[in-house]
């Protein structure tokens, strides 16, 4: 009989989910959903392989109270009439950072759960959501092997230089590195490359994740050999609410001079800064393309501005650029992004052709471009199933029913 | 009769001086010197336009605990007897930050002291020792005119992009901006530029000042378009014990989970970090290219692959590349530096003659390369000296004798 994999991406407000076969090749999953507005009015809908929704509504037994544990009870609960018998023999987790303890995929263990809340501190905005619906599941369903997916494991390929920062040497030895995430979306990219550059895609690419979150990563032989984001999620590119690179003295003014603690500190520079700070409007991108007001496009020419000098620095690390790769929301949808960074790069042989930027179309680049420019769609839970799917097959999981 | 001018570059344990005619249009200085071991046991060592020594040694008469106003009352007593004759009819002193207030020298008046003092927290390592020469001039020669002449004024052309931080606008609004630094340096090159590069001089072209503090600036028509430092002189390249550019995720960490005070943090990422930090052995290029040690060589080599990101970013903001100077004490001396840094740039068509680098040669760049690499001598005295040369000009300030 076919089994069933879940994969589950926890966020501070949101939790995603995933039902892929064991055996499917495929990379869509069969049933998938997400709960919203949890700490508020949680609402959920879940759609099936088809894109007939199977669930759609503010769940009433749920409220501002309700913890990941609720969520995951009522999720659990519902999960298995869906499930057409399958059983469901892995659990697969999306957690945004793994440290040096972790290079790939994991086995959840009491002890691993330890080494990751050791983690938060790095990832405050992510880590405590991901580890309590690991937590939950772990409460509901103990029988249920549950895999760590981390999003800065795909950059332990990386060169020691492009590890450090230029700090006394003991903190580097204690950890304080260079780590890099996004490594499941910059993972999937990498193994749907070769069917697009065929043998250009072991060449020097750069992938640019552009969500809510943004990074970018440099690789060879599709493999990681730079990113923008550093020790913690804060680094590199602006994005929707955070400040990405900044002067470290700056920190330090806000708490000297102004007398901010660090917490407040913290505060602002991830949930108050990005295209939210410049903008005073949003954090999303689509709202300030529409917007009139003049600070809308100054925020927008700024995220802009400075992809493109990250996006230069990155090219320093692997001597060149033969492809450049737009992905995650801003980078899959924002024609405007993609026109006004890509412009700005014009020097480097880099040309859109308009129309296919336009259009939203696979490749971007026009006929007169040194460098191909594509924009993909990326998969983060196919590479999360997939990870489930080796675990089980490598340590030969019984079935295991709920 | 003839009159001269002086320049006086204050830092934590030394200060600068040189002596200009004022009607001389040379940048050399007839009498120049400095003293160093400011805090330990002050030595003095002055020389004559033609090299020759006028005074070395020990000041017997300063010790540990002598102030600035000490030093200075030293050398405005020595140094008469060398000016044969000519009055001083002004003082230039190289200010490392003029903030939003000051885009141009200045003259310095009490109401300019208090608002150089607000800026102190901005410039913690040298605006205290910059003020602290202008107020010992100001005690025993009130009736000098003081020129103050900034590092950030250079930057003031710059577009607003290059000068935001993805901040929350209120930030931006009160002024905590991207500054830049090292204005005189830049300012300098710019005005000698054409004499190397005639038409292309005006075209796009990058000026790496490295120093034990580092920076670059980007400029088109010899104005500073973008330039790698921040807010503070933290920012950007890896310096001698200065991080340079810093995951902000880190300085909260240092603080939240380390508990440490934002003054040990500010400590240890101005003094303790960079080349001495990463090599643990010395803020000194010249020492760590002597060493056989690994970590020295990491050091170094850390130095050069971000020295290259970082160039490689300012190119996207000038969209090109048609010059680039090496200049200040590393810049001028170290042919490895230059050699490391630029051969991560070949994919931008710079490539390095490998003799003429060795040589330390004025022109650095091979017939094959499509930029051309210069080195070139900087020398801030000649503009501080020139700014107080027009201050009195257009002033018509009568000779001032002391």
């Amino acid at each position: 009989m076919s089994k069933a994999i879940l994969t589950l991406n926890s966020g501070s407000s949101s939790l995603k989910f995933a039902v892929f076969g064991f055996d499917a090749t495929q990379n869509t999953p069969g049933v998938s959903g997400k709960v919203t507005g949890i700490g508020g009015a949680p609402e959920f809908s879940a759609r099936g392989g088809d894109g007939e929704y199977l669930a759609k509504g503010i769940l009433s037994n749920l409220n501002t109270t309700s913890s990941h544990e609720d969520i995951i009870a009522h999720l659990l609960t519902w999960l298995p009439q869906h499930l057409e018998g399958r059983p469901l023999i892995a659990i697969g987790h999306r957690v945004v950072h793994g440290g040096s303890f972790f290079a790939a995929p994991t086995l959840v263990t009491n002890d691993v759960l330890d080494k990751l809340k050791t983690l938060i501190p790095l990832a405050p905005l992510h880590q405590p959501h991901n580890l309590a619906a690991i937590r939950a599941v772990t409460k509901w369903h103990p029988e249920v092997p549950q895999i760590a997916c981390f999003d800065t494991a795909f950059h332990r390929t990386q060169d020691r230089l492009a590890s450090l920062f230029a700090l006394p040497r003991s903190l580097s030895d204690e950890g304080i590195m260079r780590y890099g995430f996004h490594g499941l979306s910059y993972e999937y990219i990498a193994s749907v490359l070769p069917q697009h550059l065929g043998s250009q895609a072991d060449g020097r690419v750069i992938v640019a994740h552009l969500g809510n979150g943004a990074s970018m990563c440099a690789m060879t032989n599709r493999q990681s050999v730079a990113t923008s984001m550093g020790f913690t999620a804060l680094d590199g590119l602006m994005m929707g609410s955070r400040c990405g690179t900044l002067d470290p003295g700056v920190v330090l003014y806000l708490m000297q001079s102004k007398g901010m603690t660090a917490s407040q500190v913290e505060e602002m520079l991830y949930r108050q800064s990005g295209l939210l700070g410049v903008s005073g409007i949003s954090n999303n991108m689509q709202v300030l393309q529409n917007s009139s007001d003049p600070h809308a496009r100054e925020a927008i020419e700024l995220y802009c501005f400075r992809a493109a000098s990250i996006l230069a620095g990155l090219v320093s690390a692997i001597g060149g650029l033969d492809a450049l790769v737009f992905t995650a929301g801003t980078g899959e949808n924002s024609a405007l992004v993609r026109k006004l960074t890509c412009d700005r790069l014009a020097w480097m042989g880099l040309h859109l052709d308009a129309e296919a930027n336009d259009k939203n179309q696979i490749t971007l680049s026009s006929s007169q471009s040194t460098v191909a420019v594509l924009r993909l769609p990326t998969n983060e839970e196919a590479v999360v199933a997939e990870a489930c799917r080796s675990f089980v097959t490598n340590n030969q999981i019984q079935d295991q029913k709920f």
